[in-house]
C-alpha cells in the first residue's frame, strides 16, 4: 500500500493507494505534517512505501522524521527513474510536479500524444508524444496571479475574488477585470491546445489543478478534467520504482 | 493647431496635430513636463488648444502651470463630450485612455463594429458597435506584468526579459516561461477577437499600445496595428469639442 505526499508552499496533500486505486486523500497545513503522517500510518498499517514530492526544500525536522520511519521513502527528484525519455534541455530545473504529471500521462495514456494542463498558482503545459518522449511546454500565470498582479502592479485597479462574468463584454471595471482574467485564461488555454492539435493529431488533453473544475466546462476543446492527476502520477512513479532497490 | 498630452505614471507622451495630421510626437520623463511643454509651445507658436489625459492626478505645480498658459486647455474626464453613447454602467470608473481610444474608433471607423486592443501595462479590450454605442470590454495583465508576477508571486521562477521563444514548446524553464507568456498572450487575444467575431460580423480590430508591434505580426486574426491610436483619439476629442465653449 502506498502513501503519497505532495508538499506545497503552504499545504500538504496526501493520499493512500492500493495499487492504482486511491483509498483516500486529504489536504492539511504544513505545520501538521508529522502528526498527520503518523495518524495515517497508524490507520493504514499496510502502507509499506511512500513517495514525497516537494516544490520547496523540506525542513531538517521533517527530513529526520521521514528518515526514521519504518517504511521505504522515495523522494522524487529529476534523477528518479521515470518511464519516459526526457528531452528537456535542463532536466535539473524541471519541477518535480511536472515530472509526476508526465508519468501519469505515460502510465494512463500510453502510446498517445498527451498535453497535461495544470491550472494552479501557475498554469503549466506539459507535452509527451505517443513515443513516450517528453518535449516540454509552457508556464503562464494562473487565475489568482492574474487578479493579484492587476491590483499590485497598477495604480488604480481593485483586487477581486475570481468570478466568471455574465458577459465577456464587461461594462464595469469589476466585470471588465473578470472578463480579462477568466475569459482571457480560457481563450489562452483553448488557443494553446489548438497549437498542439495543429502539429500533433489525436491529441489527448488532461486538465488538472485547483482551477480545473472552474475552467473545464468553459473550454471549447474536449478535455479530461482530473483533479487527482498529480497524486495519481506520484503513485505511478512509486509503483514504477517498486523493484528498484 | 493642437497639443496633445498623455501623462502616464512615469512618462509623458505629447504630440502636435494640424487638423488630423500629426506633425510630431515625443515621450519624456514626468519631471521634465514644464520645460518640454514650454519648448513645444515656443517651437509651434500656432498651437491654440491643448488636451490633457492623465491616468493619475496631476501635481498642483503642473495644474498651476497649465492654468497659467495662454491657450485653451481641455482636461479629458468622463464628463467630457464624446461622439458616442456610453453604455458603461459605471462611466466614472472608465479610464480616460479608454475613452480616447473609443473616440478614435468612432471618428476613424464610423458605422463599423470596432474592437480596440491596447497592449500596454494592461491589455484593455474596448468595443463600440456600428451604431456608435460603447459596450465595454476587458482588462487583463500585459506581457510585462505576466513576466513580473511569475517571478514575484512564486517561489522559484526567474524574472525574464520579454522574448518570443523559437518554439511554443519550451524545453527549458526560460523558454517555457517565454512560451507561456508570449504565446499565451497571443492565443488569449486571438480567442477574445474570435468571441467578438462570433457575435458581431464585420468586426474591425485595432491593436495599439507598447506591445502592439511585437504582437501584431503573430496574431492569426487580421488587425490594424496603430501605435498612435491613443494620441489620435485625444486629438479627435479636442477637435470634437472645439466649438464647445
Amino acid at each position: 500500500m502506498n502513501l503519497i505526499v505532495d508538499a506545497g508552499n503552504t499545504y500538504v496533500k496526501v493520499a493512500v493507494f492500493q495499487g492504482d486505486k486511491m483509498l483516500f486523500d486529504e489536504s492539511f497545513k504544513k505545520e501538521r505534517f508529522q502528526e498527520k503522517i503518523k495518524k495515517i500510518l497508524k490507520t493504514h498499517a499496510e502502507v509499506d512505501k511512500m513517495i514525497t514530492s516537494s516544490v520547496t526544500k523540506l525542513s531538517d525536522a521533517t527530513k529526520q522524521f521521514l528518515a526514521n520511519l519504518d517504511i521505504k521513502v522515495l523522494k522524487l527528484t529529476h534523477e528518479t527513474n521515470v518511464p519516459f525519455q526526457n528531452n528537456y534541455a535542463t532536466p535539473e530545473t524541471l519541477g518535480v510536479d511536472r515530472i509526476a504529471l508526465v508519468v501519469a500521462a505515460v502510465t494512463q495514456y500510453p502510446k498517445q500524444n498527451v498535453l497535461v494542463i495544470d491550472a494552479g498558482t501557475c498554469i503549466t503545459y506539459d507535452f509527451k508524444t505517443h513515443e513516450e518522449i517528453y518535449l516540454g511546454g509552457g508556464i503562464s500565470p494562473g487565475i489568482q496571479l492574474r487578479y493579484k498582479t492587476l491590483n499590485l502592479l497598477t495604480a488604480n485597479l481593485p483586487l477581486l475574488t475570481p468570478k466568471m462574468p455574465e458577459s465577456y463584454i464587461g461594462n464595469t471595471t469589476e466585470s471588465a477585470i473578470h472578463s480579462g482574467v477568466t475569459v482571457g485564461t480560457i481563450t489562452e488555454i483553448d488557443g494553446i491546445i489548438d497549437r498542439y492539435k495543429e502539429q500533433f493529431t489525436h491529441l489527448t488533453v488532461i486538465l488538472t489543478g485547483g482551477d480545473a473544475n472552474f475552467l473545464a466546462k468553459r473550454l471549447k476543446n474536449t478535455i479530461f478534467a482530473n483533479s487527482k492527476f498529480l497524486l495519481q502520477g506520484l503513485n505511478n512513479v512509486l509503483e514504477y520504482n517498486r523493484y528498484n532497490d
